[in-house]
């Protein structure tokens, strides 16, 4: 299988990007059988196929249909069925029926996206510089839209692997040299009023401004994020048979879900195991925790007598680091143990590896607007009943991350690559 | 496409109907793409690639596997994801589920079906006659499974489709010359004790026997089946409507699925419009009515002023007709209008087109033993809340029907290709 | 309290019969407090002070209302609340809704009692003869109608109590004389036709009848009723984790609602203990087994290598022996111990302690035709999805009890005091 | 029936207060009848009678048998019963089920009261003054418990009487003096960093502190409460039919709950009617619109071209007028129309009438820590998935109220006293 090494998206020619990305997206479903592409295994997961298909329609949309009165759609009723939430663009086919549409095939799938492709490609051609520029928000919003895609079909293949007693496997696994992990230390950062949130010219979300003061007590974050190992400990410890430890409605799930792991993880013979993209592996205690819910992270921080960060501390710490790590370009599809010890005092796996849940309600930020049409239902709308999350996992691509970046899920949700930072007041 | 001929299972060798009959499985699936095999579209409905491989998984488990020591699976955990119900046989994949499992793919489905025929007709080309004879009940028992999975197949194919907005079709519609149906006449027959099921040597199920004495009353049965022209009046007046014409569970069925005609039909701009396996097409008024429940056919019995027959009366009446009808073999798939005008006193239609619901609760005859073994799971244990269903339909294969068939569904099922006979007292 | 003691209704004036049967509803109340007359611990129970109103607006509007155009409703929207099910007669209070409603208060639904009880006794005292005898049916039907209500308030209060944790009793326990049980024996009874259901001059409900032949085979039914201590020796068997002793639809209920023993079992220290209305008791190995499902009673009778008789079977039977037993009048509320032995080759208990499951779904009778009008909603619409069973129990008034008496539940069903009666080919 | 005047709990002697709101709890049961304190309507709801003895469980548990070695419950099982959500105090009763217990009788648990308020005031009366101001933090806590209780007997009331379609009332209507509602004008605060949260010697809960620095951006806050006047010309401009006017898990629940007004809000030949504590009232539009969900806040503010308050605006802004307002004590059981012109820039209705929400999760403030021993889990376990509301209710007490008391509850609740407060940037 090829490598899914993707260059960054810099500054050249949008068209460029445009081309990367697109291919990019293709480049994933290499490893696949055309059955992979139709399965919904939960109301979370979307097809492969409707991915391909929704990010197409995104396109074809916005850039397309809204700008060219005479474009005419492949097929019309592609509208209905890859709308995923845009109320403003009429009626739409029901999430949780996804994996009931065979057609259309992968094949004419793929036809679309050509269909698409040439039709973008031939109007982003021949505009002019100006053009170009008065186009080029919408053109990054639909690039990182599309990387969006990228990461969630990972992170939805694996759930359909994972929902085949056979465990097919995605990619094979690169056992990443024996290392020890170094000991957790904490970083410390003073109180005073600080700026969040993004401003400047580069592509942010709406939900990342405006920039805004906040006054954030001092507080220490810890130097890397928390191991299976000292995961396992947790559990050791009774961490999922004490309510005390839990949000109450964190523990009424771990007993209605029967929750005793993080999710993919399964018990044989008395070893504890993960479901990986690689297949089923023994958990290394030196890789970073995964695939827990915001419950349970917050669970494991009341246990260790710490607490998540606040999304604006992690930010403040955030900016002091350079944004790399273990990112989709890697290959690795999974976070790695830390490769060496850091130096004292310095943050180390803020970014990539897994999304790092932080105790911050998904909210808007004092003064926050939508954009306006229809791409204003892009964040605005969820602000509510979910967590944030940030840095990125490596089912992102890096090119797609900063320091200012809000995901969010709701606090049950397992399915990404999310795991734990500690943090704790001075 | 191919014609869908199957010739019937004579009693030639079975060697040559095994291969026939393994033939016509397939040659159903010619109209399919990769992607529709993999679809569950509801609980009752399984992917077709689950019954290509199970109704294989049935050789294999009670042919080969039981009858010899050194047979090798292709791959041992398709004994899991394939078993049905056999609780006898171990632990199985749970049902709602198997619209989830994307490996095998269809072509690894074709190989294991390959691996298996071999592998069965080495088997039994090498038996003398004596141990033919004694493994034919066997042999005959999974074909007749067999036909049962290929009319599901077709049913489920159906609804498959009918949950994508696309509305794929299956096969082209040859519209039947123009009839107008003749007028519904009663046939009359008289009290007294008749003997009941099947004896002989013909192949039938367990579940048919053993014949036995019932005093049947004297009774009239509809000279055809009833038609949409005429479920249509049951419906301009009311039918879905009025609580006093339905059993108390079917009128809350009606309430909460919102049920307001057959299953697949569809109101568009004032007319009835029906799914079909052709796509779809206005309703015929000429065609008997399909795709009805037990609770609807028992209300239009009702509203018609007569009633369902006892399973008793309808095999009494069946006895005088011979066994011929709209079967799938003649490629429609889809009920058909009563070609011409019966002669008077005669019943039509009494075998294929649409199963026709018996008012008889699905229960064991007196004496009724199920079969020794796994195979002993096959139809005695799902006798109650079922109702009985006779004479098969234009998705049943002519070969697998006989005047003692007992089919049987839930009251609430419509999926299958379920009609109406009236009968009534004299 | 009182001691239930219930004289037969007897063909003594109606006008006596209406003011006893109405009485003992009242009598049967007197062990509870005002808060247990609200509640309704499932949708299948209603509270008592709904079954108190119900059986007076069933006189207020069949007698009173239909009959008498100037009279006055204590409480118009009294007609909303408790008519049950009749959609013939409007619009009605959703049932699983029953347990919210805490006016009328219990002091009000006496005072409705006690104001339809002058209406309708004021009715009853200047009617003729004539009229009397025009109007018998009616009252008969509504005095059976009470009864059966009175045995509702029964079993629905022990489900009440059943869901304290404070476990409340209804009455004291009064241990019957230590007895042996006598060994179960066979009564054999030769096939032919017979004349089931009802004919005559008595009262009968109209799913009685009408009269009619059946072909009977030979059978044997056993001379006592399943008692507890078998019922256990099944359980010790693995009753309970064996799926093919259950029927497809019984086996996914032993799962899903994690059944193991009788309803209202526990298991405390590891010997069963049973809750009746006389509080928690050691299960008594002498005494019948009791709140069992048809499911249960099937699979125990297939694990004893027997079967339910039919319904035809049971009645056939029944005729043979006279209508006595353990019935509400006796007080005891629970089934009792067998007095003494049988003489060989008779049948005892056929009559109270417990409903005798029969395999026979609940169907209609051939040529059976509901009463005219609203009561029409009485019986025929439920005949779908429930099986039949025979004889009364000890929360049965002796005089509502026929050989054709036909009572029917789901087959999940185990709230009521229901047993088993073994039956078997010859 | 009584004034329900309640006097302010002042600095007295705790032992008058702890009788003052004692009496209190059980004045508001005056109107009831046995039948109405069975009643659980949902599972958010508790019975009457429930909310009774789990008060003086309260009390049994933290005072008298955790600090008194001899001292012996009434009845050991009440600790099972009447625990709510404490797991540090083992085994307690499914919340659900509160509705199926009809002992304790009404009675009995008045008993209860007697019997816990007897060895509650022997043991404060043998206390030194030293011993009291130990324990009067865990004395103020009880009290304040058992107002909050004393709010929810009243809002479970009002929803058990609206399950009932006889609609009974619980007090009688005084009709304010009419009045024309002032226009709504906007009161502006300066940007800065600001302390939150209580601090000093008053009792508050543990979530109230510690108090902190915030910045707070510049912003105005409405001068009143949104009236049903202005919520009913939402309604009519289609406010519950846009999509783009809502978050998107409150448009799914508007949808699938098929809400189109307010809780309570019946329409009528046309009109809307509101149930309130005093029966069914034509919706008065002077009155502040109640019984909103946060859904219906943030979409009516958002209608409004305003948003909802964050808990710190608020709070800097209700810190600025006095405590008093429409409280339980005035016996008005709803909210009441502003009853004169405010000056102009002065806020009112800050405190009563209904709960405001504000956009704020409910979240620990920075350093925040629970208290010591079961009581910690009186709060931080429930910070997750709710949101904070300010000010107190028409059904709350006066006393009970402070500028820092932060209310919460799930964005979709209704059945509290909850309106609306906009609020904007400059």
């Amino acid at each position: 299988m090829t490598s899914f090494k993707q260059e960054l998206i810099e500054p050249r020619s949008l068209i460029d990007q445009y081309q990367r990305v697109r291919r990019f997206t293709e480049s994933l479903c290499e490893p696949l059988e055309t059955e992979d592409y139709v399965i919904q295994s939960m109301p979370d997961v979307s097809p492969t196929k409707w991915h391909l298909a929704h990010v197409t329609w995104f396109w074809e949309t916005f850039l397309l249909a809204s700008r060219q009165a005479n474009y005419r759609s492949l097929h019309p009723q592609y509208a209905y069925l890859f709308n995923s939430y845009y109320n403003s663009l009429g009626q739409r086919h029901c999430r949780p029926k996804r994996g009931l549409i065979s057609r259309p095939t992968v094949k004419e799938t793929y036809e679309y996206r050509r269909y698409v492709d040439e039709h973008v490609l031939a109007y982003l051609q021949q505009l002019d510089e100006a053009q170009m520029a008065e186009l080029a928000p919408l053109i990054q919003l639909g690039l990182n839209h599309e990387q969006q895609h990228q990461e969630l079909m990972l992170t939805d293949i694996k759930h359909v692997f994972a929902s085949n007693p056979l465990y097919p496997a995605y990619t094979e696994y690169k056992r990443p040299g024996v290392t020890e992990v170094p000991s957790l230390a904490w970083v410390s950062f003073p109180e005073g009023v600080y700026e969040i949130g993004h401003e400047g010219n580069g592509f942010a979300y709406d939900n990342e401004g405006p920039r805004h003061k906040q006054y954030v007590q001092a507080f220490q974050l810890a130097s890397r994020l928390v191991t299976n190992g000292e995961y396992l400990a947790f559990m050791e410890d009774g961490g999922y048979e004490n309510p005390l430890l839990w949000l109450s409605e964190g523990w009424a799930t771990v007993q209605q879900e029967e929750w005793q792991a993080p999710f993919y993880w399964e018990k044989r013979d008395g070893q504890w195991w993960a479901l990986t993209l690689s297949g089923l592996r023994a958990v290394d205690p030196a890789e970073p925790v995964c695939h827990v819910s915001y419950f349970e992270a917050d669970a494991y921080a009341r246990w260790a007598g710490a607490r998540l960060p606040t999304e604006a501390e992690w930010e403040v710490a955030a900016r002091t680091v350079p944004v790399t790590g273990n990112f989709v370009e890697q290959g690795h599809f999974h976070p790695t143990p830390l490769a060496s010890a850091p130096q004292a005092g310095t943050l180390t796996q803020m970014y990539g590896d897994v999304w790092e849940w932080t105790q911050s309600s998904y909210s808007p930020y004092p003064g926050y607007r939508p954009s306006a049409g229809a791409v204003g239902e892009y964040n605005g709308k969820f602000m509510c009943n979910q967590y944030v999350l940030r840095g990125g996992s490596c089912a992102t691509s890096l090119s797609h991350i900063r320091p200012t970046y809000r995901n969010f899920f709701p606090a049950n949700a397992q399915w990404q690559f999310m795991g734990i930072r500690l943090a704790r007041e001075v």
